[in-house]
C-alpha cells in the first residue's frame, strides 16, 4: 500500500533564510528534513532520495550520516532551473509507487499518516496554516489535476507539496526535458500528467520561506501536538489554551524531561504551600496543572515522545496529587471523620488514573478509545485540580471539608462507573 | 515449526471410570479433551482427528460441535485390539508432521507448550504426577527409543503419551498391520520405528484411569496454575501453600468470578472490623490476602483466565487496601501528624501497584519480566498485609502508628526504587 521510497526535492537556492539549506532549518527543535524522513519512516517508507545542489550536498550528506538515515543524495547541477528537472534526475532511483515531497514543507504527524496513503497530488481544501496568496492553487476536474498555479483566480484546493506518484510520471518529465530544455516546474509536470488528486483537508502542514513562516510552522506543530484523549472540560477550555502558547515559547529551548521536572517541583511546592496560604496553594496547584500538559506537547512537537517519559510523568502526577491532598488535610482538618473522608478522596484520586491505566495494562489498548463512554465521565485530573483551587480561593473551614467530600464522592463514583462501562464493553468479546 | 494437525486416540474402552469416555471426563471443570485441544490450539495446532469407537462416536461428535472445534472423528470398529491400529486409521488424514496424543492424559499449559515443539516421543525423566508402577517406561539409545514397555526393569524416562511424528510412521504401522493382524500397541510402533526421544522433564502431566487419579490430575492442574511473578515472600511461603489446597477443593464447583467477589467482600468486612476488634480485623485481612490468590488459580486451572477478570480483581484489591487503611486510621488515630503519615501510607500502597501496572500500560510488557530487579524489592501486597496483621495482633497505640510509618516508608521507598530501576533499564533502548 504505502510507497517504499520517497524523493525529497532540496535543490532550491532560497535566499530569504540565510545561507542554510531550508531542509536543515530547525523548527521546534528538529530539522525540517528530519521531521519528514522520521514521519515517513514511521509510516513504512524505507529509502530516501534527496535531490540537492552542489553547494548543499555536503551539508545534507553530513545530516544523513549523523542520523543514520537510509538516504542517497543526487546532485542537480542546475538548481536555478525549474524544480521539475530535479524530479527528473531521480528517475533511475525509483520504480513503481513513490512519495515525492519538498524540503521546505513542514508536516504534522497526522498529515503524513493520511497523505502517504493517498494517490497523486495531495491537496487541501481547508488550509489552516498557509498564506493563500503565496500558495499554489489547484483546479480539479474528474478527480484529476486540471490547472495548477499560484495565480489561479478560481481553485478547488491548495497543493500541499506532497505527492504519491508512479514511475509513469517520468514519461512526462522526459517530454518536458526536450520541450523546455530542462527548465520546467513541478506544477507543469502535474498539469501535463493530469495526476490524480487526493484531498487531505484541514490537517497540519505549511511551507517555510521566511523567518516569520518558521514561527507559523512552530505554532502549527505545537497546536497539532495536543493529544486530547483524556483531557477534561477544564483542560479543553482553559489549560490547553495557555499551555500551547507557553509550549510555542519553549519548544526550541526546553526538553520534555526538563519540563516534567519543573512541573513536578511546582506541584510539590503547591502542596507545601497549603501549610502557609491556602489560596496561594490553590493557584499554584492549578498553575502546575496547566504546565502539566506542556511536557507532552513539547515531546510530540519535537518528535521526542517516549513511553518512559509518559510513565515517569504519570507517577509523578500521582505523587503531586497525593501530597497535595495529604498536606491539605494535615493543615486544615482536626476531626477523625473528616480525615477518613480525606483518605477516601486521596484513594479515589489515585484510583481514577489507576482504573484507566490498568485497562491499558490488561488490554494493551487505550481505555478512552475502546470505551468512549469514559470520555464523558467527570472527575479527570484537570477538573479536580480546578475544583480544588475554587474551594481554596473561598476557604472557610466548612468548604475544605466540602472539598474533600466532593472529591471522595466524585472520584470513587467515577471509578465505579469506569468499572461498570469496562465490564459492559469487554463482556462482549467481539468488541475488543 | 509446530505441527498443524493432531491425532487424538480415544478408542479405548476403559471401564474403571463408568460408562463415560475418558476424554469427556471433567477435571477442574473441563473435559480432558477440551484441555488438550484448547492448549494445542493456543500453540498453533489447527485441525484435530479423534479416533474413537462406535459407541463413543456420537458423544465425541456432540462435544466437538458444542465447542465449535475443527475436529473430525474416525471410527475404529475394533477398539478391543491394540491402540497401534487406531493410529494407523488416521493415516489418510495427516501428512508431514503431526502431533499424537491420548484422550486419557491430562497436560498442563507448560507441558503442551514445550512438548509440541519437541520431536518423536516426548519423555519425562522426572515424572512428578504419575504412578511409576503403572507407567510406560522407555529405554533410550542414541536419542532414540530402544525399548518401551510397562515392565522394563531399567529405564531412562517415562512415556508421556505425547508424540510429534512424521507420516513416515505409517510405513511401520503398515508392516505391523500385516504381521500382527491389526492387533499391536502404540509402544510396539514406537519401538519398531525407533522414533526420536525429546525430554521434557518435571512439568505437569498425568494419565487418568481411576477416580483416584482424577483427584491427582486436579491437584496437578491447580499446583501448576500458580502464576508466581509478583508473589512476595509471604505468598511463596505461606499464602500459596494454603490457597492451592483450597483451590483443589473448589476447582470443580466455584468460578473465578465468584471467588473474586467473595474475596473482595471478606476484605471489606476485615476493614470494617477495625472498628470493632483490631486483632480480628488483622486476621480477616490476612485471610482475604490468602483467598486473593484463589481466583487466579481457579481461572488458570479451569482455562478460564480473562484480562477483564484480572482488571476487576486488581481494582477491587486496591479498594480493600484503601478501605482497610482508611478505617484503621479512623479507628485508632487522633493527631493530625499521624493522619498525615496514614495518608502517605495509603498513597504508597496504591502506588506500589500503580507503578508496576502503569509499566505494562506503557510498554505492553510485564514489569517483573523486563526489570527483574523489581522482583526482589520488599513491600508487595502479601508482605504488607501480613505485616499489618502482625502489628494488629500486638496492638498498643504506638504500634499502629509504627505500622503506618513503616508502610508509608516501605511503600513509597519501593515506588522510588521502581522508578529508578525502570528508568535505568529502559534508558538503554535496545533492551526493551
Amino acid at each position: 500500500m504505502v510507497p517504499e521510497r520517497a524523493v525529497i526535492l532540496a535543490a532550491g537556492l532560497g535566499t530569504r533564510m540565510g545561507r542554510k539549506p531550508k531542509g536543515l532549518v530547525r523548527v521546534a527543535g528538529r530539522e525540517i528534513l528530519y521531521r519528514t524522513i522520521r514521519l515517513l519512516q514511521e509510516n513504512g517508507v524505507k529509502k530516501f532520495i534527496v535531490v540537492t545542489n552542489e553547494r548543499y550536498a555536503p551539508l545534507y550528506q553530513e545530516f544523513i550520516e549523523r542520523h543514520g538515515f537510509d538516504a542517497e543524495i543526487i546532485i542537480n547541477p542546475e538548481p536555478e532551473k525549474g524544480n521539475g528537472h530535479s524530479l527528473h534526475l531521480a528517475k533511475e532511483k525509483v520504480s513503481g509507487k513513490f512519495a515525492l515531497t519538498m524540503s521546505d514543507h513542514v508536516y504534522s504527524r497526522d498529515f503524513i499518516e493520511r497523505a502517504v496513503r493517498g494517490r497523486g497530488l495531495i491537496a487541501d481544501r481547508e488550509p489552516r496554516w498557509v498564506d493563500i496568496g503565496e500558495a499554489t492553487k489547484v483546479q480539479v476536474k474528474d478527480e484529476k489535476v486540471w490547472k495548477i498555479g499560484k495565480r489561479l483566480k478560481e481553485w478547488d484546493a491548495i497543493d500541499t507539496g506532497f505527492f504519491v506518484l508512479d514511475d509513469e510520471i517520468f514519461k512526462v518529465t522526459e517530454i518536458l526535458e526536450n520541450e523546455k530544455n530542462g527548465d520546467y516546474s513541478l506544477s507543469e509536470v502535474m498539469e501535463r500528467a493530469k495526476v490524480s488528486v487526493t484531498f487531505v483537508d484541514g490537517l497540519g502542514w505549511t511551507d517555510v520561506d521566511t523567518p516569520e513562516e518558521i514561527k507559523r510552522a512552530r505554532r502549527m506543530l505545537v497546536r497539532t501536538a495536543v493529544k486530547g484523549t483524556g483531557d477534561g472540560f477544564v483542560s479543553r477550555h482553559l489549560n490547553r489554551r495557555i499551555s500551547t502558547r507557553v509550549s510555542e515559547l519553549l519548544v526550541e529551548k526546553v526538553t520534555p524531561n526538563q519540563m516534567t521536572v519543573v512541573t513536578f517541583l511546582l506541584g510539590i511546592i503547591s502542596a507545601l504551600t497549603t501549610l502557609v496560604s491556602l489560596p496561594l496553594a490553590g493557584i499554584l496547584y492549578q498553575l502546575s496543572s496547566i504546565l502539566d500538559g506542556i511536557d507532552g506537547e513539547l515531546a510530540r512537537a519535537q518528535l521526542r515522545t517516549s513511553k518512559l517519559g509518559g510513565y515517569v510523568d504519570s507517577i509523578l502526577d500521582r505523587y503531586v496529587d497525593g501530597s497535595f491532598l495529604a498536606l491539605l488535610a494535615y493543615a486544615t482538618i482536626n476531626e477523625p471523620i473528616w480525615y477518613f473522608v480525606a483518605l477516601l478522596a486521596l484513594l479515589g484520586s489515585v484510583m481514577v488514573s489507576y482504573s484507566t491505566e490498568r485497562f491499558r495494562g490488561a488490554f494493551c489498548r487505550d481505555a478512552y478509545k475502546e470505551v468512549p463512554a469514559l470520555r464523558k465521565l467527570p472527575g479527570k485530573r484537570d477538573e479536580r485540580v480546578f475544583l480544588t483551587m475554587l474551594f481554596l480561593l473561598y476557604q472557610i473551614a466548612a468548604s475544605i471539608k466540602a472539598l474533600f467530600l466532593t472529591l471522595a464522592v466524585l472520584t470513587n463514583f467515577r471509578v465505579a462507573l469506569t468499572l461498570y462501562f469496562v465490564v459492559k464493553k469487554v463482556s462482549h468479546p467481539k468488541t475488543i
